[in-house]
């Protein structure tokens, strides 16, 4: 009865909501109870009154997927996510990409495959959909959806994975009928081919004309178009990796008009500006090289705005694993890569959650319970894993970090993903997870307990940050 | 050590982040235990999957306060009181009102003994500071911020009350330094009398003209201003009774600019409209007379998306009780009482927590969480009363709602406040409070179960909902 | 010296920001004096204290335009310019459309033929740009401009015309740096197919479903798009045939954010509304098809308000003229003929300037100022044929109407066109020109004096809405 | 018949909406015929292409205005008219200034006395009501707008002359029901109070703690509050000397809701910045001491782009004199003189038109028929002088001004005012006027030719900006 497999004792521990004293009871990899003096457990952790939070879900992240070469993603599900227990973050949501021509559910199989037997915690997954064939459409999105992969991504850009506008109506559709989630990757594609060229053409190609090219109108144009779309189909949507101030308007103006658009930021538009992608031709920049590009400090701002009032629901690292120093990889510090060779992304699954807890708590400048709605409660509402995953509550997998507050200098040799480098090397942080739980099991605690394989695949349900309808 | 004073079994327990099926066990008034197979209590009740929500928080509400001769305030601390109790809401903060002249440390004395001996709930004062002296600005307000009186309530119209801007900046600016927060009735004193005149002037003194008098103009101009004052100082506000999309739209331009604007809304803005005071010259509209005045059914939406969208921070009554069919009570039904000698306000307090878990979480337009976030987590937040009251954590009072969900038509004979007439006569409900505990106590189980004096003072500390700064 | 081929006398003379009491004195069809007593003309005609304002701009009007059968235009450049004087437009300035594969100078030199010999009035040409190949972008385009073809026209929507925004991207880059303008017609069109099949798939294919296909947000998203190429190029644009609130809501964002957005509005946004595309599955609805479709009497309104306040430069008839009653026409009395298969567009060039005055003017709802503002110097102004055309001044073209006030009941057959309805049928008006005169000779005084061939094509110079940028 | 008193040559006219070439004929003071190759006039100038302009019309300007000692104008109705001439000024609108406890007709006979036999331009009146007593509102204020003066300015500061919202409520009515224009000064007062004594208790004093005392934000919720007291009032108004961003963003969201919202702004606001108050405690800023203060430069752009686009209906000079080294002056260089001491105001009278021909016109941020409406044709219709004053037209009085384009430094020296500095000294210009004439006379050629007298007082008939609702 009151055998307890692990007791948590003298737990501050934060919700979304509250925040209490507390120890805490795991049975079978689940909270069973809460509580003051709970009866002993096999095994005990005395959190000795530090700050406990649920464990971090990153909902967005890209493991072991595949590009065009000589492109690869440096982490797989093994290196990503010991990474991501490493920096706290107990579920990943990393994405099933369809090929144009390609099945989605053959897409979704080999995915599958790729996480097999690697995985140190649990994850599902997003549905890229790139070929929005009848068939797709029809057959296999909602066979899917049933079976619990009930969100789905829609780039406006990218040539291997843009939508047109009528494909994304189809898509968005699709979502609404079967209570399923669009993401949506929001910049113009024609408007970058168009500044790209021009760049090109006047030899500007260092990294950092990856944002000249990029500008914030280009964001705010398809967040624009992207809520309209919507609109139309009368549908919620996510807008992924908001980086400033026009993208922020437009999604102010939407919800201000009663439609349901939710948003996501990254670390990267808090902590980097277009500054890091250089200030001159040095090849340096390409460490920092992500769509939409960090802007400037004034955006960052409202960014963190935007994190407190509500305005974000979900705060993902958008890891994208290139290794800059690598001859097939993607930086080479060479004057003869152009800007639009550079794949777009940078890591962040392990720092993402002490990024914030630093300087977004500590700092001063968000409530723990923020914290903790935007790196859990949120995504795993927003994707249908609460309350299983983003919580401390009864019933909830023992998904749990207990944070050690201690000023430290950020290095990539600290980290445990594959890339050969962190864009937020040097800075100074103020707390790391001292001890990470998966399902009530320590993945973390200054060293990785390897197990690949404990973590599993996730059926996700309907989003739940909106009332369910009642039956008519 | 397990020997709960009470446990409620099998709950379905809701926070403003999560809900969890459990067992609470309650020891000395507090929650001590959520979990799965708790030990048994000294007494125990059977929840049986029904839900189970902190118990309300009503932040607004006007009990035993003088007015000027011959109206008077119909519910005194005991029925009052009673009346929250039987509607699910344990805790009140009703306001002690300094009059001008007057030291507001007296009238904080005041009101303590009015409430001494009669509150069946807890409760707190807010100071309505009408006469901010120097000895009030530098002496009193200070202390009594000390003391655990930490929220002010500024108004901007109604002669006995209204400071002008210069005013408010000071009394804003004592909320600054020492950490209060300013609550603000935000309507244009001189609009209000200006058209109030013409309407007499043109024989138009039947209730429905107090909603001439004070269009949504009246009250957007008055919130423009209180937010730019508000930035003046650089101080948070709370604006109360938000009645529809004018002071909305201000409110968003506020907390897009990054703003710490906080708004609070009431059932009358959600369930009646300007038509409800009168189509003809009617008296009975006297009975829906309160400031600013409902207005229409698109206005009744643009609340309810602020209520879902986190707009809002606090839901309350705004509960002013006064008697329709009394000699020298407020809404004579005779012709010769013009709108302007109609006492402002409606009784609410015991229908508020039902009202919204009917029409916003059963009728599908709000989430539980959501529900709980506005009724009790967060007015609870926004006053210093959190953790301790406004949620179902360790720690916390047991305060506690268990509801019954059944249809039933409201009438005011099923209420137990002292006011003759609800304004949401013949509404029908589909749920209602089944017990109340307060402090773990059942005050209310379909029987109103009176202890005088069981509710205590309650000191409030800091606001919590924007993070701490730092110590330098 | 003084003997002027005609005298208009006792003129109540009114420009776009004056009126004043005058005789006109003409010259070889020009204004040569503008005074009190003027020396007697070889002709006078008595204004008798009539006001007189310049003839008609109309900037946006379809003649002779091939269509894909069986659809055919139904006025050419003879019976479009009869109807344009007779309605006081002395100015027309159809489009010559490049179709997909077609050079664009063998556009222009069709259409000069398609013109030649037969226009009663002064014409120029808009380019539609349809196919932009790196040839047209380069050389057809630059020669053009000098040649006196400054404008062109970006589609949105229609299959055969539309740009994608890569395309558009390219042209505004052409005007931008000929100092051209280019007009966007702001439609999505994959969202107007996307809901044009579902209608369809539902068996709503009445022409009031027209209005369905293609609401307001269908036209706002593509006017915000329109609006970012513009601001990522740098360089002016005209929205035209702006419908309503919402498009118009992007422009005055843009202008607010001093981005040089300039906008065009017509009468049926002002005089027709959804419903007139019918009530029920009737045909007769295909009489007022246009895109984008009429909305309704708050958004005529909108319209109203922007047409007063400086939002619309220009406001021309969009005539595009098909048969109802024809076998090859455009909207048979059929129920088996789709909405999708209405040509879209419907007469306007001769009512255009009598209904503006007679609501407008004559109901009190604009200055003439404003008037000749919006029918005529504005548009001369945008398209470059300012002094010549579009105002009474020194030096101008005597392009003149004398307009007679008096009450009448609109009927088709009062109207010149070839088209065999007006939408305005039965329309209470107050005034028509009593008078039309061209380069100083009566076109019209109530019997049309037929002159083919008289209406010369006009090379248009730099549009003169904004000032010239001094020379580096 | 053809015997003119003066026939200017050769003239590169322009107005509001044209530019042409012609000869001006005037007979009696007025255009009485525009045309080529005029009959000769007793006196002839030659243009010889130079630009002609309407004369300008200063529409807010203080002119030997009482002010508490011991600050006083420096201009009287000689110096000032005479200053007015020399810049191509050639009708002003000083203000009659009621007193607390004076009658409003006192004021005005006061005035009249004041300019009567001076003034070498023509002028009007606005009238400022700083004591809305019920027979200034119900009897003098109806009658003198009847006489006349139909505008009349309304003070949101300034102890001496402020109104609270009822009083401004209560001249707007009157405003209304007698078709005037009431202009508005629009900064909170108790906002600039609470500020200044917050400064001076800091010691802040010198002239540049002026703009802290003043910052955006109390300008903005003025203008809000004044749109929303004219639109519960249903009535026109015109917010004068707009500064920045802040007001102009009220401004637009009033007219995009259709409200009438006019706006003038000042030379003060495009060519000063806050800087010019000073960047330590010299008193030198004392000189550009204005209320609002001028802001920065990314306001200017903002004042610039109203200009353009039509935001702004009228540009004045706010010219108030007050020398800066002068025994009872306004500005001693004495460091003990605080700023709530400094006269707010600066001298502009004669700059005005020069500053924004050369800047604007010259310079290419706007077209000539903008600068024409903004500093003549505007204020003209705002205030109802046209089309006698304000415009290029027959029958509007000769008054005008023929454009020198050299380029030279300006220096105080050159002008001809009383004020011993310009805030623009050692700008450089691009023109000035090189002729004058009033009324067809010529005031100014390069020597100022002074006739005491010739300038009449005007009656002002209804703004012209709207249309006259037609009668019911």
């Amino acid at each position: 009865m009151s055998d307890f497999d692990l007791v948590i004792r003298n737990a501050r521990a934060v919700t979304a909501s509250d925040s209490f004293d507390c120890d805490i009871g795991i049975r079978a990899g689940r909270i069973a109870q809460l509580g003051v003096a709970l009866p002993a457990g096999k095994q005990e952790i005395d959190a000795a009154g530090r700050t406990v939070t649920p464990g971090g879900v990153d909902a967005h992240c890209h493991l072991d997927q595949p590009m065009p070469p000589p492109t690869r993603t440096a982490d797989d599900f093994d290196t990503g996510t010991r990474s991501a227990a490493c920096g706290g973050t107990t579920t990943v949501i990393p994405f099933a990409a369809q090929q144009k021509g390609q099945s989605l559910r053959a897409a979704v199989e080999d995915y599958r495959a790729r996480a097999a037997g690697k995985a140190h915690v649990d994850y599902a997954f997003h549905l890229i959909v790139s070929d929005p064939t009848p068939t797709v459409l029809q057959e296999e999105l909602p066979s899917l959806i049933k079976e619990g992969f009930t969100s789905f991504k829609i780039y406006m850009t990218y040539d291997d994975m843009k939508l047109d506008d009528g494909q994304i109506l189809d898509v968005l559709d699709v979502a609404r009928q079967h209570g399923a989630l669009a993401m949506v990757h929001a910049e113009n594609a024609d408007c970058i081919e168009w500044l790209t060229r021009r760049l090109e053409a006047a030899g500007r190609t260092a990294p950092r004309f990856h944002a000249h090219a990029r500008p914030m109108l280009v964001e705010r144009e398809a967040t624009h178009r992207a809520i309209a779309l919507a609109e139309l189909v009368d549908v919620p949507i996510l807008i992924v990796h908001v980086s400033g101030r026009e993208a922020v308007e437009q999604i102010r103006w939407a919800r201000a008009h009663g439609l349901n658009i939710f948003a996501e930021t990254c670390p990267q538009y808090l902590f980097l500006t277009a500054e890091d992608l250089g200030i001159d031709d040095s090849y340096k920049g390409a460490k920092c090289v992500c769509s939409p590009p960090p802007r400037d400090r004034a955006n960052q701002q409202v960014i963190w705005d935007g994190l407190n009032d509500g305005l974000f629901t979900v705060f993902s690292s958008d890891h994208a694993p290139f290794k800059f120093d690598a001859p097939e990889g993607k930086k080479p510090d060479r004057q003869e890569v152009a800007f639009r060779h550079i794949p777009n992304g940078i890591p962040g699954l392990e720092t993402r959650m002490a990024l914030l807890w630093s300087e977004g708590v500590l700092g001063g400048r968000m409530t723990p319970h923020r914290f903790v709605e935007l790196t859990a409660t949120g995504p795993a509402k927003a994707y249908g894993l609460h309350p299983r995953k983003g919580t401390i509550a009864i019933g909830a997998d023992a998904d749990l970090v207990i944070w050690d507050e201690r000023e430290f200098v950020l290095r990539n040799e600290q980290l445990h993903h594959e890339v050969d480098y962190t864009p937020y090397e040097g800075m100074r942080l103020k707390a790391w997870p001292g001890i990470t739980l998966c399902r009530g099991e320590v993945v973390w605690d200054g060293q990785f307990h390897a197990r690949p394989g404990q973590g599993a695949l996730l059926a996700c349900g309907k989003p739940s940050l909106l009332p369910q309808r009642p039956k008519a």
